[in-house]
């Protein structure tokens, strides 16, 4: 099983990463100090979409650096980009092929933005196309449902905000990483022996907060990427929204809910799902939280802000055990190819 | 029945909207010109943020201006607001009692930024909090799910970017949207005839393209909120990207097509969704598009950048009518209030 194999070299990939991608972080990092821009913009789709959203936060929080995420139809569909000569522009892709993303680093350029591709190749068109590459280093992903390279990308990220911010105490941090990886996995094995009770399960809502708003996303797409559950991912805050509306009796939600400034929101809303006497299955370092829940995964204690690159973890898990608990391919999931090229 | 009033109020909400929001609207445009923004920032929960969605591609297609949609939880849970000197902040709220809109606006008028509240009362805090404020006229909205606010919330932004483009052919375009929702509004009569054979649906993808995107969101949460059903609305490329995988035979998928230049990817989708042999109710004012369909909705043709504020109405008579097929309470679904204040 490719995918399971992929999961379990995370923290090799992880490793890897922080050993080999410092000099490559330190060069973007001039650049960006140089051009200094107002705010950033980031083009992704899918799984590469969540990694942006955790870059919205994390460079949010560690740099105060404004960052959207980018509306490629503008730039293929209507022709009109917005204006981002004062802004650093990310194309994040795992092929490097999403024609896209390409489309809005190229119009980016064009206006003299600063511009970085993230892909696993180095001989990409996104990775060609940029200013700057920064590689995933996460040799190949051969199932379709990523799993390696989204955490890469993750760190990828996680070492840029660290080396704009010179903060030492997110370096130590980071450092820690791949350790934390270890144990995380070490920690899902656990999750084989019940997740076959949600077999029938036809819809599945993960909700998250701020810096794992992402994690929930990404979770939830796992989930129906590899047993085309109805599964939805959602902020908290946006879920008691309208969204909240679904919940009843026997409907499953998975709380990704580490220790942290985020928590006592996902503390609070944990509350009112398990009063709707719904399923409750928690991510969580907290002993509390997870003595209360229905069926628990476990993280190790992490900083928050690194928490969603071990937080998704026993998401991808669960979402595999879903899948062979079906009888589905999980390597090759139905409708579905590796490479999505959208215009 | 409130909702159904609701619904039908829009033509004349949008027509005093249009007489009576110019000037305040012209102050606005006036004050941005001045502080001259890098760029803006929209803060939103909910059937709002589907408002914060239609201006991004608005702002952009019309403007060239970037828009990012706020993560209000750097402000309230982390304490780290980002960088908003440079830009125009704007808050959007049917109550203007969204705590956290507020606290981003807050935040940005500390550092400098222009802010603007969109809400439908004078008197709200978020109004209070802003700079300046472009009421929606909209008079009380009774039923818990927004409908006219919202039609009203798209065309406060449409006043606001044909203004600052100073472009005759969309001024002349805005002022006849009150007589195209009338047309509109007359062409869901029929939906009454066939809703009812999908009160047993459990599933349902709402799919749309560029400015449609945000009508595809707010449907498909129109749906989720007054039926409770798994319902997910999907750019039609991020759609591609993983959740395709869902789709399979008897499952239901709304399109939302107006012709423009996001319609041939719309009609590719479309024929993709077919040869799964899926359901496809289409919301088009394409002849061809419509011959095909499982279900239609027509709509008039409108400028595609108009498109989103009628293209909504169809869906928003759907919803309702599945509701009532189903028996239920459709002025005030199961667990929500009319204002929900998150933090």
């Amino acid at each position: 099983m490719l995918l399971k194999s992929e999961i379990n070299q995370q923290p090799d990939v992880l490793h890897r990463l922080l050993l080999e991608g410092q000099l490559a972080t330190e060069r973007v990092v001039a650049a960006i100090r140089e051009f200094n821009p107002v705010f950033a913009c980031i083009a992704a789709r899918g799984t590469s979409d969540h990694s942006a959203i955790y870059a919205q936060y994390l460079f949010g929080a560690a740099l105060q650096m404004p960052v959207m995420l980018a509306t490629p139809s503008l730039h293929t569909v209507y022709g009109r980009p917005p204006d981002f000569s004062k802004a650093l522009v990310i194309g994040i892709s795992q092929s490097g092929k999403a024609e896209d993303v390409r489309a809005v680093l190229n119009d980016a350029r064009e206006q003299g933005a600063l511009t970085l591709a993230i892909t696993n190749y180095d001989d990409s068109a996104l990775a060609q196309g940029a200013a700057y590459h920064l590689p995933l280093r996460a040799e190949e992903e051969f199932s379709v449902a990523a799993t390696k390279t989204y955490t890469a990308q993750l760190t990828v990220i996680a070492m840029l905000a660290t080396a704009l911010a010179e903060n030492e105490e997110m370096r130590s941090g980071l450092m820690n990483l791949p350790q934390l990886a270890r144990e995380t996995l070490v920690l899902t094995e656990g999750i084989a022996g019940w997740a076959g009770r949600y077999r029938t399960m036809d819809r599945l809502t993960v909700l998250g907060r701020g810096f794992n708003y992402a994690t929930a996303c990404e979770i939830s797409l796992k989930v129906k990427e590899l047993t085309y559950i109805a599964s939805e991912g959602y902020s908290e805050a946006d879920f008691r929204h309208g969204p909240i509306a679904v919940v009843q009796e026997g409907y499953s939600v998975i709380l990704v809910a580490p220790q942290g400034k985020a928590f006592s929101a996902m503390r609070d809303i944990f509350d009112v799902v398990e009063e709707k006497a719904a399923e409750t299955l928690v991510i969580s370092n907290d002993d509390d939280l997870l003595g209360e829940a229905t069926n628990t995964m476990r993280i190790p204690a992490a900083p928050e802000w690194l928490s969603p690159i071990i937080a998704v973890m026993p998401g991808q898990v669960f979402a595999m055990r879903q899948a062979l608990a079906r009888g589905y391919e999980v390597d090759k999931p139905r409708g579905l190819s590796k490479v999505t090229i959208t215009e």
